[in-house]
Formats: C-alpha cells, sequence, structure tokens
C-alpha cells in the first residue's frame, strides 16, 4: 500500500474508472452507497452514467449481471466489507456463468489502512486485505488501489482482464485516492475487445477436419449449449447451423436459441428431453458441441451419453476434437467453419431430418385446474419475437423447455450452472433497464416461483419506481416445489411463509399503484390464464406505459413439468447414500 | 477428501452435530433449506430443535447473530455457494463483534465431488475447496466433512474452537455424509465450556498492581466497553465497578449496562460525549478498561484521548497493563480484583464523584415537529428493566446513547464495529426467538431506519408469523441520513424508494394481519410520539398478545441526533483527500 500520489494528471481516478465502463457500453451504475464511496457516487452522473440505487447489494450483483447480459457488461459499487461480502453470491454467479462484471468497491482511506486503525466493516484486527482475498476466488482479476501511481494502469489490466476471460473482475478504490487526478492519456488506446487471432494453418487444419466431421459421416448434429448464448455468439452460431444443415438441438441452459430453422431437433438434457431427441444425439457419428457446459442441472443430472469421441467442442478460448485442445478462439472457427460448410452442401435436406416431434410436450390436454405441463407451452404461445425472458432455478428453469418457441426469436435466460434462487427477480431489474436503453426488446417477462421471489422482493421496487413495464409470472406452489420432489414433500422445512402478493404494489412503490401502474391477476385454471394472456392491456401495452404487471398462477404444491419426474429420480439417486 | 467410512456407529453424523448444539442451549436453528442439506434437516425436529427457515440467507445469518447475542450459542444452516456466499455478510459481522455461531453448510456428494464433477452451485470447474477457503477469512475454525472417520472429532475441534475465542465456525458437510453413523460415546465428554485457568502467581501480581492503580491515585475511572458485554460478563463487570467504588462510564457498543449506580459518569464516545466526560476520563491517572474496542465507530471517530500509559485493557484472553500484555482471562481476573478492591474501600464516595450531568442530553426542549433529540430520550423513558433493544447502525445508534437508562436494567445492543445495515432487523429475529424461548425478556423492541429495513425487510414475515409480539420502531427520514450528512445531502444516491410500511403486515402476514396481531402507528409530532407510548394497548399487551406493532416516526431528512455533527466532522476529515 504506498502514499505515493502523482497529482499532475488531468482526470480523477473514479472518473478514468467510469469513463473506460463507458467506453465498454455500459450506461447504468447499480449499488449501494456507503460512506467510503460517496464521493466516487458524484463522478457517476459527472460521467454521463446514471445511478441506479439498489435496495441492498445482492439484488445489486444480480442487477448488474443482469445488465451485463442484456447489455454486453455492467458494473456495480458496493462498499468495503458488508456490502461487498453480501454481493459476493451475485459475484460467484457472474464468474460460473462467464458474465463480465465490473465490482466496484470503496476502501477506507488509505492512511487508516497504512495505520492499521479499526474500521467500520472491517473484522475489528487493523487488516484490510481479507476481502480482497475472499474476492479472488469469484473473479478472474482484482486490484486495490491505494495509490495514483499505478491506477489507470491497473484500471485497464482489469477491465481488459473482465473482457478477454468474459468473466467479473473486482476493483476496490481507497475513498481519498478516488478524486485525485492522474493522466487521462490511456483512455485513448481502446480497450481490447477482441480475442488474439487465431493462427491461420492452426485454423485450417482444425476448420477442415471438423468439414470433414460434418460431411463425411452419416449422422452429424450441432449441439447449441449455453456458453454459444454466454459468449455472444448467437449470430455466428445461427449462421453454422443453417450452412450445417444437419440435426441441431439446445440445451437447458440455451433455451431461447432460435428453433425457427427446419433442421431444430429439439432440447437436449439428457433423461429430460423428448423421445427421439436423446437417441438422435446419442447415436450420432459427429456431435459440434458449441459453447457446452455440462453441468448436473445441464445434463439432465449427468444423464447424456455423447460418445466423448465425436464430439467437437467450440469453447472461449479452445476447441476439443475427441481428446485433442488446440488454443483457438470460438469467434474465428465458428466464422470459418461456416464458410467452409456452405461450400460443401448437406446431402439430406433439412426438412427430412426430424423425424419426431421436437415440441412433443407442447399438446397437452385442458386440465381442469392450472398445471405445470399445461403452464409452460401457454407462456410459450404467449411470448413473441423481441420478447426478454428470465426465468427462476426450480420449476421455472424446468418448465421453460417446454415451452415451444418456434417462430420466436427471443431473448432467453436462466441461471442454469450456479443455480441460485432469488437471483432471476434481481436480474430483471438490470436486464430491463438495459432493455429499455437498448430500446430493441418487445416485452420484458420475470418467471419465478414464490419461494425465491422471497430472497430478493426489494427488486419489485425498483421494478416499479424505474417503470421498467414489467410482466412477472409468479407460480405459487405453496413452498419449494423442487426441493420438495427430491426430498421432504411434506417437511415444514419446505414451506414459506405466505403472503398476499397482491399487495406488492402498494407496499413497495404506492405513488405507481395509486396511479394505476401496478396491476395484480391471479390464475387458478387455464381459462384465467388464458383470459389474462389474451387482454389486450395486459399483453399489448407494456412496456410502453411502464405498468408492473404480476400474475400469480396457483398451482398445486407437487404438481410439476415432466422434465422434472425424469430427471429428479437422477438427482435423488445421486445423492443420496451409498 | 475421503471415501472410507465407519458405519459402525449408533448416531448419525448430523445427529452428533445437533446434539452437541443443543447441548450449547441451543433450541432453534436457523437457515434455508438446500437440496445438498435436506436429509440433514430432518435429523433437526429429531434431535429435539425448531427449524426456523429464513427467508435468505442473509436473514439466517443475522438471525443467528443475534440469537447467539440473546442466548449465547446459535447455529443456521445453507447450502453450499450461493446460499453460504450470501450469508458471508452476516457471518463477517459476527466475527467481529465475537458472537459465537455455527454455520452448517450441507455440501454436494462426497462422490460427486472425488469425481470433480461440475454440480450446480459450484463454480462450473469441477473444484468444491474454494467457498471454504473464503470462509476461513470470517471463521475461526472450519471444517469439511466427507468421511465418517474424523467427523466427530472435526465437529469436537470447531465447536470447541467456537467456545473458546467466542467467534464463529464454518461445518462443511457432504449430503452423503450427514446421515452416516459414528459412535456417540465423543458426546459423553462435555465441550470445553470455560477458558484454560489463569497461573496463580501471575493473577496474584497483577491483580495487586491494579488495586494499586486504582486506590494510590487521585483519579481512577472505569470504562465498560463492548467486549465486556460480547463476553458476556455483564455481571462479574457490574460487581467490579461497584467494588472499585470510582467513576464509571460506558460506550456506544456497551450502551445498556446498568446505568443506575450512583457513580455511573456518563457515556464516552470522544467528541461525541456529554460535557464532563471526556475530561474525567482524559485527566485520569488510571483508567480500567474493561474490553475495550476502540473502532472508529466507537470512539467518536478516534477523538478519545485516554493516555495509553494509566490504561489497564481486560481482554478475553489477555490483560494488558500499559504497554506490558499478560497471558490472563478475563473472567478470572475480573473476579478477583473485585475481590481485592473490597477489601480496600474507595477514598471519596461514590455520590459525589459526579459533578456534572451524566445525562445532559435528557432534557430537550419539545419541538413542534418529532426531533431526534427529543425521540431518544423519550424512547429512555419507554424502556423498562428486561426490555431487549435492538439498535440499527445510522441514525439509531449514534441516538440510543442520548437515552438515559438509570434504573432500567435492559439488553440493548447495536452492531457497533461491522456496521453493516440491515444486521438489526435480521438479528431482531434470532433475538426475539430467544427472548420468548428464555421467557426472561419484558419487551422486544427493534429500532431501525426506513433505508436500512429495505435491505432485510423479508424478516418481517419471520417476527410477523412467529407472532413474537415485536415493536418496531421505524425512522423514515426520507434516505440514508448519516450518508448525507457525511458526503452529499441533497444527491440521488443517498435518497431511498418510497414505500408505505403501512402495509408490512398485509404483504408479509396477511393471515395474522387479518386477525389483528399486526398493528400500525405514526407519528410526526412529541404529543404524536407519546400518545403511542402511553397507550396501554401499546405499551403493555405485548409480546403476551404475539402483536408485531411498528411506529412510523417522520422526521426531517437532515435531522439528526446531538452526537452527530460533534462525530461527522470528524468523519469527513478522516476520509477526506490529504
Amino acid at each position: 500500500m504506498g502514499d505515493a500520489t502523482d497529482n499532475s494528471g488531468d482526470i480523477a481516478v473514479g472518473r478514468y474508472l467510469f469513463e473506460r465502463i463507458k467506453q465498454l457500453g455500459v450506461k447504468s451504475v447499480f449499488g449501494v452507497p456507503g460512506d467510503y464511496e460517496l464521493v466516487l457516487l458524484d463522478m457517476v452522473p459527472e460521467t454521463g452514467l446514471t445511478w441506479r440505487g439498489s435496495p441492498n447489494e445482492l439484488n445489486a450483483s444480480y442487477a448488474a449481471d443482469g445488465y451485463a447480459r442484456t447489455n454486453g457488461y455492467s458494473a456495480f459499487i458496493s462498499t468495503f466489507g458488508p456490502g461487498e461480502l453480501s454481493a459476493y453470491c451475485g459475484v460467484g454467479g457472474s464468474y460460473t456463468e462467464y458474465v463480465p462484471s465490473v465490482h466496484i468497491v470503496g476502501y477506507p482511506p488509505s492512511r487508516a489502512m497504512n495505520d492499521h486503525l479499526i474500521m467500520h466493516h472491517s473484522l475489528g484486527d487493523g487488516q484490510f486485505g481479507m476481502y480482497h482475498e475472499m474476492s479472488k476466488h469469484i473473479s478472474v482479476a482484482t486490484t486495490v488501489i491505494t495509490s495514483t501511481l499505478n491506477a489507470a494502469a491497473e484500471i485497464d489490466r482489469v477491465l481488459n482482464a473482465m473482457i478477454h476471460y468474459s468473466r467479473p473482475v473486482y476493483i476496490g478504490l481507497a475513498v481519498d485516492i478516488g478524486p485525485q487526478k492522474v493522466s487521462s492519456a490511456g483512455l485513448q488506446t481502446p480497450l481490447c475487445l477482441e480475442q488474439p487471432k487465431n493462427d491461420p494453418e492452426l485454423q485450417e487444419f482444425v476448420v477442415k477436419k471438423i468439414v470433414d466431421a460434418v460431411r463425411k459421416v452419416d449422422k452429424a448434429v450441432v449441439i447449441v449449449d449455453g456458453l454459444a448464448i454466454r459468449n455472444r455468439l448467437v449470430t455466428e452460431t445461427e449462421a453454422l447451423v443453417k450452412a450445417a444443415g444437419v440435426l441441431y438441438f439446445t440445451t437447458f441452459m440455451s433455451k431461447g436459441f432460435t428453433e425457427s430453422l427446419p433442421n431444430f431437433g429439439g432440447v437436449y438434457g439428457g433423461a429430460g428431453s423428448v423421445p427421439g431427441v436423446q437417441n438422435a444425439i446419442e447415436t450420432a457419428d459427429t456431435v459440434l458441441w458449441i459453447g457446452s457446459y455440462s453441468s448436473d442441472f445441464n445434463t439432465g443430472e449427468f444423464s447424456e451419453r455423447v460418445r466423448s469421441d465425436v464430439i467437437i467442442d467450440f469453447q472461449r478460448s479452445t476447441l476439443q476434437i475427441g481428446s485433442k485442445k488446440h488454443p483457438l478462439n470460438f469467434k474465428e472457427v465458428l466464422i470459418a467453419v461456416t464458410y467452409a460448410l456452405e461450400a460443401v452442401p448437406s446431402r439430406k435436406p433439412s426438412t427430412e431430418l426430424v423425424t419426431w416431434d421436437a415440441n412433443a410436450w407442447d399438446h397437452p390436454e385442458k386440465p381442469i385446474k392450472l398445471t405445470q405441463d399445461y403452464l409452460w407451452p401457454a407462456l410459450g404461445r404467449y411470448f413473441r419475437s423481441k420478447d426478454l425472458v428470465i426465468a427462476e432455478t426450480g420449476t421455472s428453469s424446468y418448465g421453460i423447455p417446454i415451452a415451444n418457441l418456434k417462430g420466436k426469436d427471443l431473448s432467453l435466460y436462466n441461471q442454469t450452472i450456479y443455480g441460485s434462487i432469488g437471483f432471476a427477480t434481481g436480474a430483471s431489474v438490470g436486464s430491463f433497464v438495459a432493455a429499455r436503453e437498448s430500446g430493441d426488446v418487445n416485452r420484458p417477462i420475470l418467471i419465478t416461483g414464490e419461494g425465491s421471489l422471497q430472497l430478493t422482493v426489494q427488486a419489485l421496487s425498483d421494478l416499479i419506481r424505474f417503470e421498467l413495464g414489467a410482466t412477472i409470472f409468479l407460480v405459487n406452489n405453496d413452498g419449494y416445489t423442487v426441493e420438495r420432489l427430491i426430498h421432504g414433500p411434506e417437511a415444514d422445512y419446505n414451506k414459506v411463509p405466505i403472503w398476499d402478493y397482491s399487495k406488492l404494489g402498494e407496499l413497495f412503490g404506492p405513488a405507481q399503484t395509486k396511479a394505476g401502474k401496478f396491476k395484480y391477476y391471479n390464475a387458478r385454471t387455464p381459462d384465467d390464464l388464458e383470459t389474462i394472456l389474451a387482454d389486450t392491456d395486459f399483453a399489448e401495452k407494456n412496456p410502453a406505459n411502464g405498468t408492473t404487471q404480476v400474475v400469480e398462477l396457483f398451482l398445486d404444491t407437487l404438481d410439476q413439468p415432466v422434465t422434472i419426474p425424469l430427471i429428479t429420480k437422477a438427482i435423488e439417486e445421486f445423492n443420496k447414500v451409498k
């Protein structure tokens, strides 16, 4: 920790940081104020950024995650200690799911740290490095800036690492250093937005191998997985799928990727797949797996059975063929493979490839009471192109794969790998803010459960006051249903408190509620639901009118989408005592 | 990580853990369920403990902190990853403030960990040790149990460390190991509840020095500080203060310690003290400082000026005289010094010691609108013996020191050192549950601000449904007032969303609200407040009737208790750029 400073500069350290963040296309910064960063917060509007105070730090970290998923990058600010520790869960999720976000932490004055004073928010021992050490486990690069001498260089280093790895970073900034001046010259050098170029010879060699592997076998398939989406290569991947002309599939993590092409075979989740899908993939001679992320939740609890010797796996900075891993970046290879495949047409027309019903679960009988199996196809019909849909972990994440998205090119995500309940509600604030800023989203839709909503319910306050026009489908099945299905169906610990969700608006946004900008609906039957979804006020006027609308969906406690019994059996098996 | 197991035992590992926790007097366990600990949760009621599901993990960790402060020890359970990370802020506070609590973490199956599978809640890299590493920074002992071979020994080691250091510990338990059997024999050996005995010769030498230092000088004083309370030595400290017969003082952290003895001189907080106090302490020839914790917030931002050469500081396992630190435990020395002082009477009668008004701020003029300076003395008058009062960091923690507690032996705490806003509301659930279990508390009272309440508002749901009879004074001053006073009085970032707190009951506890078990009051003037406080229904019938009652107190945005302008000036000076 140095005291040395260089005040000959022309820009405050905090301004330098925010200018860099602005260069990344960030318009809103989330967070919770604290006295170690109040001076820094003055610089947010000075830089032309919008401050979005969050009701707590967990919500701020989730909002930042959601904002980055929709906008590309994000930033949020918390105080040293309690503030940052409250946000670590959200940062851990961003790390796991390759979401690039800057966590800015306001540190005590450098003098107090040098003198080892017992400052508030510390652990009371005169030490200041422990939280930084903790953050290293969930950040791809970190720094704590206590001097102007290396401030600009450190900011650039850490932000470049965030971009390079597409993962969160941590920038601590002593409260007294933020306003001190450094040179702004560095800002003229752009941050490194592109990955290093591939070796042309290696790439040519690999592309030829891939093209042969696709064209010279009987059954080649493509699986578009979650890391294709997280690496923001949706357009490139879609081009590849078109050029390949072979069967393609999505996964629980990539659900939302286009299902509109004739060669779409369905959603693959091991045991949780519609009939036909498993067989097609598991007997393939070549599997182009674009951005695989083979976690328990993304593989039907490891019930996928793809032959490892036929997999060609595209990752951010490697391309693996069988057991051989090549140092090649994703995007360039994707584009080159697409180009090469276009030159060698597929042997079978796309329209003849799918011999099963890729959306077999899209046609449930109409039950008397609303069921999960009825709900998700109904929501699928409700969705439209350019909708932005965020689904919570739980019955929502298992139900969404059932929805038929054919003809609907929308954005959809959940937190498949990390699976923190409460995430979706918090993330929706950030995503929906980014959606409004972009002007490129139709309807912002959150789907969550009542048990999950309770963790981060404060977010409602932001959804309402920012007038984001959010629609919230709230699945109320009286407790933690997925947990009940795994263990303890009747146990007390799977119950949650009973709330009256019709009052969310009156508590969290009284002014907007009085102005008619909060609406509550509920549905107990398929007809109830269809009436709401067909209502013009409900379906058409948002988000333009800025109304937040909650639809509480009452479902039986143990009712579950068809995917869950297929998969939870595997989880119970997996967790049980050997 | 071993697979080796020994199933010859007679008790499940989880049951062994809970039996140990029960031996410590714990009756309720807090937490949030997750599939890695569902089997473990079955054992909570089997052990005769009550499961208290929390609305999220931050609240669970705060509830555990509050429960331990009132009950002695506590335990809470979260899942691996998101759950535990969400709780780290609460655990960090417990660590800082010497609150002994067990954080039990449900880990994935040991087989999945051994095979480095990508499990949900992990960081997606097949690793499982990173959260444990993070927890080590905020825990005094940790273990992750993946085998029955060392399970009982590890549980005992870690719990004994918690007791010895009075700080939180971390016990991870693989989901498949929890139900496996170990020997229950260890349970017959009690956990080590006492500190090691002092060396009698060293103690005698030190006690004589202390008695001389108190009796052979003109001006000896005692400061009862926060760590006397946190070490649960209130009775012993009170005896010492009586025996010494010299002036004694409390601090911001120890506020709540008896003010009823004639030698009580006031609350010491450096620049934030009533006139007379600073001079008495800062000119003393001997200062017996019982459990000092000299943080910024506990010293009026380091504005205390006690001569270090006259301090005798009693700590948990050391006793420091001037610069010499002796390895002696607190409790034994306190008792021995008390005994020795009783044999040598003080030279001046206690009644003649206090020549100033120790409660100079207790007699404000009655303003037209409610003010902070009126509020805190009014609440002081409202308090009664055996009330349990929890005050939030912010204007509450700066205002409470003004309240006159003479004749009122109550329990009172805030989180002076760590200062995490949102803590008080979460902690109140745990403290109030412990209070009801003990049957030894009169009225459970929470004092918080609206900005702080928003962070952990879910706790209301538990306060209401457990029917704890809580009274909540909610200071609504339209934003983060303490932050405004430090920096940015008009800044957007110091605003918080406007909620309608009269709806808390309808949203979070509709059934109890319908049954009249939630009541909302508000006050804008001193008369409004006095009318509420004088109301028999309000003041007398709780907690017996189990009603949760909220009093919203409207105060001007920049209104502040008299202590704050005295201290914030020091904070701004301290934080500002040199």
